[in-house]
């Protein structure tokens, strides 16, 4: 027996004792966490799928494991087909697979932890027309019989400076106690890690490549503030930023905290705050209201310590990848760089620019056709070699203290086709496009995005993602609540209008199945804009992201003047902020790889 | 005491007998109409609100009364402030102003003819609040009082014929049959007055400007029908037109038939039927699904036939307008032309062009500050000169029975501003980009939306409307699903994908309150593009309207090249399809108005 059927019969027998007909197995964790750290890699441990988004349903008879389009090969190739049927979403939801396949009259459980409550309404509404119940658990019976589960890290906590995050988390937590009396409640709910990160102005390293610690978190409405968290996890370092406003409490009191805060009203998030903890809630007969998580828009609207920061990070990254840039220009064309090397030298480079904590997410690394599949993460199997007349994509990031990065390059090696440089010049004037973009305050990123797409959409192509996400400061690199996507996106945050200091990326592409990938990616910073006679507010983007732009891949008969002439303008850019930082040979490279477009 | 003072008090009387605390006044019919016969202008004949929208309730010692920005300032000429408070939509909505003024405990009553079921559940919840509690009238109290109540129009029916309407009506239903089996349902309701005129291919003239008849259908899964309509309105044509699938009813049997239909499933529209049709379906016991109404899609995609008489349509009507706009180039110069004398000319060289039914809306005719008024409605009050050195906006259209036309043409008096021409030249580049559009299939007209703003954004201005509309086959001038409209918008239909097929409106404008105002309107056809080396289908639009645009009010230097192009094109294609239909100094006219903009 395979270690995945036998990890599937005892999670069988394990309901079975539970006294289920089922159970789903989302992949997330208790503050809806988009990475999720070892301990609660439950489907991954059950299916064997290594994905970044899933989730499975165990019924007696059948097992069903649910990805979307991203996955639909890996899914096939990690998790065997004898024991799960593959669905795909958005097509297939679990709510509607169970609605088909669950036993008429059965009880199906859920852990109340790791989904929200909209998620546990709609999947009781789709069984309650078989009759069957869905079933809160007290213990994830995945954890019951999962023998060598990993303990949450133990890492410790350091103190943000507030040097370096602009505002000190005592004065937050004022606007929020303000905030809250506004609203007539007396605390607020933070479950989302990066809220209570930059709430509490402490960073951890319990997650992947997103520098924040396991906790929750409650802030009253006289400031004061309870932080739920491994006592060990704190030195005194942070005990002392912490400062006496904050009492600190083991993680696992939390719920014991919710259960006493009868009489209350308490602002919790639905989005963001799981089910379990308005259960919680209300049976301590608290008052909850929903209401957006208070960290979450002054988080986004970075404050002007932020933004230096940010540009202070930027510069030591784009030098980083300009010199890898230049490597790769000299070693790509002698053969022998794969994708993984290529990987393993620009971390290098981030490495010694210094003050890397982390890559914000897994490289991007992807040579010839893995540049086209556009969540590709090279592994052993199936790197390959950069190769002439090829096309490299390359989406990388970087965690600072003083900033998160996420760039993404794509390089010509050897002599690129027309094809290419047709597609990658559309691409790029989709990026302009964006970048020059002049909207009244109000406006929303799904305004935007069409702005992206309009050159590619002339030829009869497009690209089947967003344009552009939100980026935390040393936090997440994919931050809410902003976003550039088009109408009708599965995806949120279309619909919050811009504000001056969010930062978003600025990534169109174009993927030719089989072939190759481009995406020129550069983060932005949403600023106000002046124009003479203007009759709104008028905001624009700052551009932030740094480095050369392959000319090489550039048609210019299909720029106009106007993008040339920003084009030039960005590259004089790059020199001036990335310049100073390089020397020797990639210096001269750079220069070259900088000059007009009149002069290539 | 005022008349409507007395009729407040009289409906005031009335509620008490009615044993009702307030009562709530759309301006609406049973078909949620946006234009409604005379018999149904209840929230006019109580208030004296002469507005397009609006809404009233009367408390026993409150009254307000619900109208959005357009209206501001009409609602407090026209409706007394001594006894009725003003409250903006969408700011106050009638259930939020109920939850805050209705009596506690109190008896609230609303006409179920006249809201959607969801509007019911909303105002009720708002009233759970303060244990008020809203109640389902059997008569309208207002037609209780209302003694000169008008009788609902007896204008007869008229066929309309498969040579104009492109498909027969048993060709429709027998559609319809076979959506409702694999619907699993037995028969649709249809209310929307448009919809049964569509699906019976009839017209009627019991609305202004739209030509449907008072009625409701029920198509059944076998293709036949039932239409209850007052036999009077029917000849022995339209009846033998209808033919042996169709059995004509009353219109009064129409709630009697629901309640019959026990056992059966019905799909019924949530948004177009009200809820009285809800709750009849409810008593009877049948199974309702909700369903949009099955003739909504297919009304919305022209046939050829629809799309070649829609083009008869505008030749015709292109060939008026170009008429007045050399008429008003001879005679506005000299004075003496005002708005109502202007629109009155207009609208007798759209009667001389022949097969005029109706115009499809009231015209706005706005000389100088009137034309900053986006919905204008000029009154013997409110008329003005047409000043020299100003600008004047008409945005009319024609009902003819091979198509509705809606078109806006802004016209320089005397010689126009930089500021005009700057203004104007924006706009036009707006509706240029929406023109030359190429997308997607499956691209929504909300992803398009930004295309037409770009220009202004970039000046710092906008326009506080959506883009474009649908537009019916001689049906409504404004006709669902599709629109091209901002994210975020109040008015429905943005998220809907555009089909080939679709007519819409094109439409972008630029308003200087108190000053001018400057709209460019032409209709728009969905049409399947091609493009070598497409990946995807590819959509982009058809100019359906031809009509000259005033070259003095461009700033050549303001175009691209191809923008340039695109206009010389345009006047050629005018001369091409209107020149034919005029002659002697008309011809002249628009020879010299549709010459190539270099020779200006």
């Amino acid at each position: 027996m395979s270690t995945h059927e036998a990890r599937l019969k005892a999670l069988r027998e394990q309901l079975r004792a539970d006294r289920l007909d089922g159970f789903v197995v989302p992949l997330t964790d208790e503050h809806m966490s988009e990475y999720v750290g070892s301990y609660a890699q439950r489907l991954a441990w059950l299916t064997g799928f290594q994905g970044s988004a899933g989730a499975a349903v165990v019924l007696p008879e059948d097992a069903a494991i649910f990805t979307d389009g991203r996955y639909t090969l890996q899914v096939r190739d990690q998790v065997d087909g004898a024991f799960w049927s593959y669905q795909s979403v958005p097509e297939t939801s679990v709510a509607d697979w169970l609605k088909a396949h669950a036993p008429d009259g059965g009880r199906i459980g859920y852990d109340p932890w790791l989904h929200t409550r909209d998620w546990v309404g709609k999947a009781r509404a789709a069984l309650a027309d078989r009759g069957a119940e869905l079933v809160a658990v007290a213990r994830n019976p995945i954890d019951a019989v999962w023998a060598e589960r990993p303990a949450p890290s133990p890492a410790r906590l350091e103190p943000h400076p507030d040097a370096l995050a602009g505002k000190s988390s005592a004065a937050k937590r004022q606007e929020m106690a303000d905030w809250l009396k506004a609203e007539g409640a007396e605390a607020a709910v933070l479950s989302a890690l990066d809220s209570i990160a930059w709430t509490f102005n402490v960073r951890g390293r319990d997650v992947e490549h997103t520098p924040v610690a396991l906790s929750f978190a409650l802030v009253h409405d006289d400031g004061t503030a309870d932080l739920f968290v491994e006592p060990e996890k704190l030195g005194d370092d942070v005990r002392q930023h912490l400062g006496n406003g904050v009492r600190v409490h083991d993680r696992a009191a939390f719920e014991g905290h919710l259960r006493a805060l009868a009489g209350q009203t308490v602002a919790a998030d639905p989005e963001r705050a799981v089910a379990a903890i308005f259960d919680a809630l209300d049976a301590a007969g608290a008052k909850v209201i929903a209401r957006r998580d208070p960290a979450v828009l002054p988080k986004a609207i970075k404050n002007a310590v932020e933004i230096a920061g940010h540009k202070a990070a930027q510069a030591r990254d784009g030098a980083a990848l300009a010199r890898f840039l230049h490597w790769l220009s000299v070693e790509a064309p002698k053969g022998g760089v794969d994708e993984l090397s290529a990987a393993a030298k620009l971390q290098s480079f981030r490495e010694a620019a210094g003050d890397l904590r982390d890559t914000s997410f897994d490289t991007i690394s992807g040579a010839g056709p893995n540049g086209a599949i556009v969540h590709y993460r090279v592994t052993e199997a199936t790197n390959r070699p950069l190769e002439m007349d090829s096309l490299y994509l390359v989406d990388s990031g970087g965690q600072y203290p003083d900033g998160t990065t996420d760039v993404t390059r794509t390089v010509a090696i050897g002599t690129p086709s027309a094809e290419m440089r047709d597609r990658f010049t559309r691409v790029l004037k989709g990026n302009i496009a964006i970048d020059t973009a002049l909207f009244p305050a109000g406006t929303r990123g799904t305004q935007l995005d069409s702005f992206a797409r309009q050159y590619l959409w002339q030829a009869g192509l497009d690209y089947a993602h967003g344009t552009g996400h939100g980026v935390g400061s040393f936090l997440s690199v994919h931050e809410g609540p902003q976003r550039i996507s088009p109408a009708g996106s599965s995806q949120a945050g279309g619909d919050e209008p811009l504000r001056p200091g969010m930062i978003l990326s600025n990534e169109p592409g174009y993927y030719k199945t089989g072939a190759w990938g481009i995406r020129i990616e550069n983060l932005v910073l949403v600023v106000e804009r002046e124009v003479e006679g203007a009759e709104k507010k008028l905001l624009g983007f700052e551009t932030l992201t740094f480095a050369p732009i392959d000319r090489a891949l550039i048609e210019p008969g299909l720029l106009t003047p106007a993008e040339r002439a920003w084009l030039d303008a960005y590259h004089a850019r790059v020199l001036e902020i990335v310049g100073p930082l390089l020397d020797g040979e990639a210096r001269a490279w750079l220069d070259a790889a900088c000059a007009p477009l009149e002069a290539a």
